[in-house]
């Protein structure tokens, strides 16, 4: 009891981001009977949050004021950094020896730069990428990969405790939380468009789908993503549980950290130009299994239940 | 008991190609109670049958001569072509009625025209590619996607029995259980290189691998190729259990399937190139995790547990 008290912080748990993920974790958070305060920039964010009786503040800044936690939950390092040291300067209205957890996927040199000038002003930078999707998120059910100082662990964990069913500590610098997320991002984003061509390409051969499900999710050709999206398809269903756009974003971070590191990784960029194209065709913020309906558009191939398409 | 009966080939059941597949597939023939006799062009491999109280014959003819039903279990179309209608003549000597179930891995569209020129004769043929490994076709528990007439499964039907776990019936045309193998290995061949690509990017970003590997497992970054060939590249092992080549052949018919086909295939191309790479760099004989190395040579990364390569 002593030490999960001790590791409750101090002021308020602010939650910046009320996305789908964001929503997910503050309800979880206040599940577990923590002080929360919520902001997004979207207006049907806050009022989500709101209707599920979660306190909401006007701005992230006044979100973040003498909260002893930050939870942020934005898309990416740009947000990040516009967050914590742009305008509504997080960083500053924090309190004085808080924890600020990071989830965004991002360049592990992006975090350790962040970090190392967040914790310049007494605060401590959690570099704590998530996965598990919304349904997750919500039921406090996450995986975390997390590294940070020992003092950032202590000030997250309570909130660590809350969102996640497993929490891998990967190191005491910040980086590393994110490197090992990149390395899944990296896999994932290549066996999506791999699911998608492989599909597509059954397809095109004119194979039922649901068996080919069937088959090789019993094979070795299976993977988590294959077992995943290919519902999707099966089922022409391509609203979005996720879009598109991510894997544009993450899969060029992993392009964007090879080229920096001289190592070449054709199989991600060949997988990225997929991305590329479907979100260039129109359906970046649709599913991304959407991949599937390129491949068939630039093959005369016709998916199943396709209804007609925007693209 | 009666259908069992009915079932059993009436010659003895021939198995050419005696490799690590072929070897195991006769083993559990045997142990099934069926009457085999083996035949491989490696003497070492003919041996190693006898060394098990197999029988052997001399020739693939000699092997196949009356026999009910042939398992060929070798590499590729060319030499199943040859083994029936080169000089040991199997599509002739075989017992007329019997069946020849064809595993070695091919396109679709080379198995309906041997097909049709051996039921033309008034022999049958299952197609019936597997997938499970050594291991498994020892223990009479691998995974066949087969089709064919139902007289070409009646025929197998005792030694499917005895060799596979799982039997997908595809349907009765020849070319389903080719079409559907493909797709696995397209995805598998991807895998592979995809699971190369980032577990030696995680080893130039300086990542603990053996870290690396729980993680992702239990992420949505998992594959079946992830999980079974990244021990061989934390442990440094790169004897082969599955080798270069046999993807720079089965990544090879994809590409070619894709071209006759206009769908364009670009994450299995650029996969290709790696397994090229990989076997010209000379190591096409060695475990196809050796991808890994690749990687490392093209970007002064070090692997663990690396012995001095050949390479």
């Amino acid at each position: 009891m002593a030490v999960e008290e001790q590791s409750r912080p101090a002021g308020p748990v602010a939650v910046l981001g009320l996305g789908s993920m964001g929503l997910g974790m503050a309800r979880s958070a206040r599940g577990a009977g923590l002080d929360v305060v919520g902001f997004d920039v979207a207006e049907a964010s806050r009022r989500a949050f709101a209707s599920q009786g979660g306190r909401v503040a006007e701005s992230a800044g006044a979100a973040a004021a003498g909260a002893g936690v930050v939870l942020s939950v934005v898309v990416n390092a740009a947000q990040t950094e516009a967050l914590l040291f742009g305008p509504d300067a997080v960083a500053e209205v924090m309190a004085p020896g808080g924890t600020f957890v990071s989830c965004a996927t991002m360049d592990p040199d992006v975090v350790r730069r962040l970090a190392a000038r967040l914790e310049a002003s007494g605060r401590h930078y959690l570099d704590a990428p998530m996965s598990g999707g919304p349904v997750r998120a919500a039921s406090g059910e996450l995986t975390v990969m997390a590294s940070g100082s020992p003092s950032a662990f202590a000030g997250a964990r309570a909130l660590l405790d809350a969102v996640a069913a497993k929490v891998y500590e990967l190191g005491e610098a910040p980086g590393a939380g994110a490197a090992f997320k990149m390395i899944n991002q990296h896999l994932a984003g290549i066996h999506i468009a791999a699911a998608c061509e492989a599909v597509a390409f059954a397809a095109r051969q004119g194979l039922d789908l649901a068996r080919v499900y069937e088959v090789i999710t019993a094979s070795a050709g299976n993977s988590w993503m294959f077992e995943n999206r290919v519902p999707h398809i099966v089922e022409g269903d391509y609203a979005p549980k996720s879009a598109v756009d991510i894997f544009v974003k993450d899969l060029g971070i992993v392009e964007d950290m090879a080229r920096a590191a001289k190592f070449p990784a054709p199989v991600a960029a060949a997988a990225l130009q997929m991305f590329l194209a479907a979100s260039g065709a129109g359906m970046g913020r649709d599913d991304d299994a959407s991949l599937a309906r390129v491949y068939a558009m630039l093959s005369g191939t016709r998916l199943p239940n396709q209804k007609e398409s925007a693209a």
